[in-house]
């Protein structure tokens, strides 16, 4: 069934040739001059392709006066100038096969506006929108520009565990992975973790940083790019139980060069969308969210503030705002906190580093010559307005002493991290990384509200649907 | 840390000026003379670059000269024409810095051969090997030469859930996920299923196709590229508890489409192979199989043949060979078929199409006109030497009363596939599609025997460890 890509007929100049479309009806108008124009679409791009069915087809009156939005069909003819508005090429059809009806009074899809909360319930069919075919277009473009980025920098792709046997960072916020009885009746017999299809309790990875660094320490530059979960009963607008994260992690590298890499990452991964996904992003401007294009283009063309920690929470003490959450030196900063330092004092994405050691993970490194009780890592957030927080990083700890005596003040057993330790025991050296939420991006470019809505099929507390 | 990649160096001429190289120390040679040759690899290339230190460097007495394998070092200098045999430049250093030792006693990486049973115990270090660094390099161009493919065409990557609450395929061979207590002690109340975080039971995916047969019936042509599980208690060098897959869907395509897209794409990935990863081939030819340049080489350049089912049969029945499992029309073909017909019987890939309903998936499309009893369906394998099955695909079943019938034969409900079967009420349209296992195409790239040494940290029965 070789076809041509609505998306290729109008970028083409029409040869002439007889091509053929496949693709979804949009709209029908019938004409009582005795023919029918039927828009397209294909899912290639946003626009719909006209197709003019003269009413001497032979499947006229039987079929082709019948169609309504959602039918299939297979349309086949030459393209001619268009005498229509907005459009400069329509297709004459010479046949118009009929594939598969959607009966008006049943499919959910009707040409109407629709709320977001309404589609979430026919997620398998809402790419069949405007809407949600350019969200899907532009994760697409995404996907692919996070590959790009990495790739012509040399780093190389890994595949880091999904299930995972050590829940260092989880913390009661992962998901059990088991083949033992879930639900054993009442009075049963205790199963046997030892049963258990991996021998011992197993996770739903939160990241795959830990075992990325194994990577780097071998390979230099790598970076990680799948599903991540969270069990945590957040039932909010930004949150996902499964979502898809990026991890870069570079070895000789320390947070400046961290700090660069996320600076030229996201610039490049907004310039691709801006290049490639002009039309998608031009229609979400209109629909959804004024702001996108500006704010996209003015990011690529800033330089990121960068400040400290320290440096932040003086310009919020100042700032003579009201903050629901108290900010003070040792705290860590919430959204209200970022969006006020990306939106109002600097108005562009700032780069905060050296956060307190006591709020950050165990394994950031820890700063040289801090003050007693004052300790800072070498973290960093990167921060961009409407979103708060988009990449969190940090340098590691390479020196083995230092991370040891921190495991211990956080009670974190040395054996449990044999692997983890190896890296500082053999070959050494500074390293750093950082990770993007794709989803938590998408959001950003794309100015969709709720996350549930970039994502194919959102996995939230009580919805697995699909 | 501003440093330059070996494998840059290699391919570009020097120009005199000096440059840093970050790497892990592979082998040191002390000399009398008074200086030492320190051959230094960073994970770019499988090729060291030979560092020389002179004894003049003021670290060179209290640490130069104590460098062993799997020390992290950084070299400054300038490049110059070696007089050593096998490489071409050599690192003239004016400073060698060391960043992490690597105790010799310890050190589980030494430059000796090691079983590829003792390195899986150290997989957070195997990819400082040669083999694993090259299985690392060739697992990434593969992911690459998998998106390229696609993308050129104008596919969708699109993200299929990993936790999905339909066990339609799985048929016990799936992980549970789950938040409730996983192993409540003897007398304790019977969990809830309800108080589950998803409010109903939910599972690892064994496959995003029913989810990206939605997305093809939007956007025309989409693939995924992700993580799937099989709880499957299979301890063979064959089989994974978590592995990578890819599985593109088209809508408007029927089998012979999917068959010619199918070897397309392999050829593709092989070919691409052979071109960015010549000399970790040509590593992986020389010590771990000989016989993987000549057949990536032959199959690039073959047709693929194309055989029915019927007509597979009919050769294994008149082989006058004797199978270990019968042969006979009805019963599914197993890898000592499999292998015959594509090794000695057409020297080449086959397509074999057509398989018996029987024996094959509720969805896959039913052919038209066969005979009673003798009912088959559009489904495809390919055939590959020393593998058998590398692909399997179909066309899918797009008439919905077809589909319901089949489903009643088979016990399936309704209703657990509403979604799926809404796909066949609203613009159904013919489609097809394949999945290819990442870790079986790269054991069949690389030589390697046992699939756990293709993937970074291998999931198996009782195998969890890092």
């Amino acid at each position: 069934m070789a076809r041509t890509l609505i998306k290729d007929v109008l970028t083409t100049p029409p040869t002439g040739q007889e091509i053929t479309i496949g693709g979804w009806v949009r709209t029908v108008r019938n004409s009582k001059g005795g023919f029918s124009f039927l828009a397209l679409n294909d899912g290639s791009t946003i626009a719909q392709l006209q197709v003019v069915a003269d009413g001497k087809l032979p499947n006229y009156a039987a079929e082709l006066v019948k169609l309504t939005a959602g039918c299939a069909v297979l349309a086949t003819g030459t393209l001619v100038q268009s005498q229509g508005k907005g459009q400069t090429v329509e297709l004459q059809a010479t046949a118009v096969q009929v594939l598969g009806w959607a009966d008006p009074e049943a499919y959910p899809i009707q040409p109407k506006k629709h709320t977001f909360e309404f589609l979430r319930t026919q997620a398998h069919l809402r790419a069949r929108t405007n809407t949600f075919a350019a969200v899907t277009r532009i994760r697409n473009v995404v996907s692919m520009a996070i590959h790009d980025f990495f790739q012509q920098r040399g780093f190389i792709y890994v595949h880091t565990p999904i299930i995972t046997a050590s829940d260092c960072e989880g913390a009661g916020q992962m998901f059990r992975v088991t083949t033992l009885e879930a639900n054993p009746p009442a009075g049963a017999p205790r199963p046997d973790p030892n049963d258990d299809f991996f021998g011992r309790p197993t996770y739903l990875t939160v990241s795959g940083q830990l075992e990325g660094e194994t990577y780097a320490c071998a390979m230099g530059n790598i970076y990680t790019f799948g599903p991540t979960f969270r069990a945590e009963n957040s039932n909010t607008p930004r949150h996902l139980a499964e979502f898809w994260m990026v991890e870069p992690e570079m070895a000789f590298c320390d947070l400046e060069g961290d700090a660069e890499t996320a600076e030229a990452f996201l610039k490049h991964i907004f310039r691709t969308a801006l290049e490639r996904c002009t039309k998608d992003l031009e229609f979400l401007s209109e629909h959804v969210d004024a702001t996108v294009l500006p704010t996209l283009t003015a990011i690529v063309a800033s330089d990121f503030e960068r400040v400290t920690y320290t440096e932040a929470v003086a310009l919020l003490e100042k700032s003579g705002r009201t903050w629901q959450y108290p900010v003070g030196w040792g705290t860590d900063l919430q959204t209200e906190h970022e969006r006020y330092l990306t939106e109002e004092v600097f108005r562009k994405p700032v780069v905060v580093t050296h956060y307190p050691a006591a709020i950050k993970s165990f394994y950031m490194r820890l700063d040289d010559g801090t003050a007693p009780g004052r300790a800072t890592v070498a973290a960093m957030d990167v921060l961009v307005p409407k979103i708060g927080e988009l990449i969190g990083g940090s340098q590691r700890e390479e020196r083995l002493d230092v991370l040891l005596q921190r495991m211990a003040e956080l009670k974190l057993r040395p054996e449990d991290y044999w692997w983890y330790l190896d890296l500082r025991r053999y070959g050494s050296v500074p390293h750093a990384g950082f990770g993007l939420g794709l989803e938590r991006t998408l959001q950003f470019i794309t100015g969709m509200a709720n996350i549930r809505d970039v994502i194919p099929y959102p996995r939230a507390p009580r919805s697995a649907e699909f």
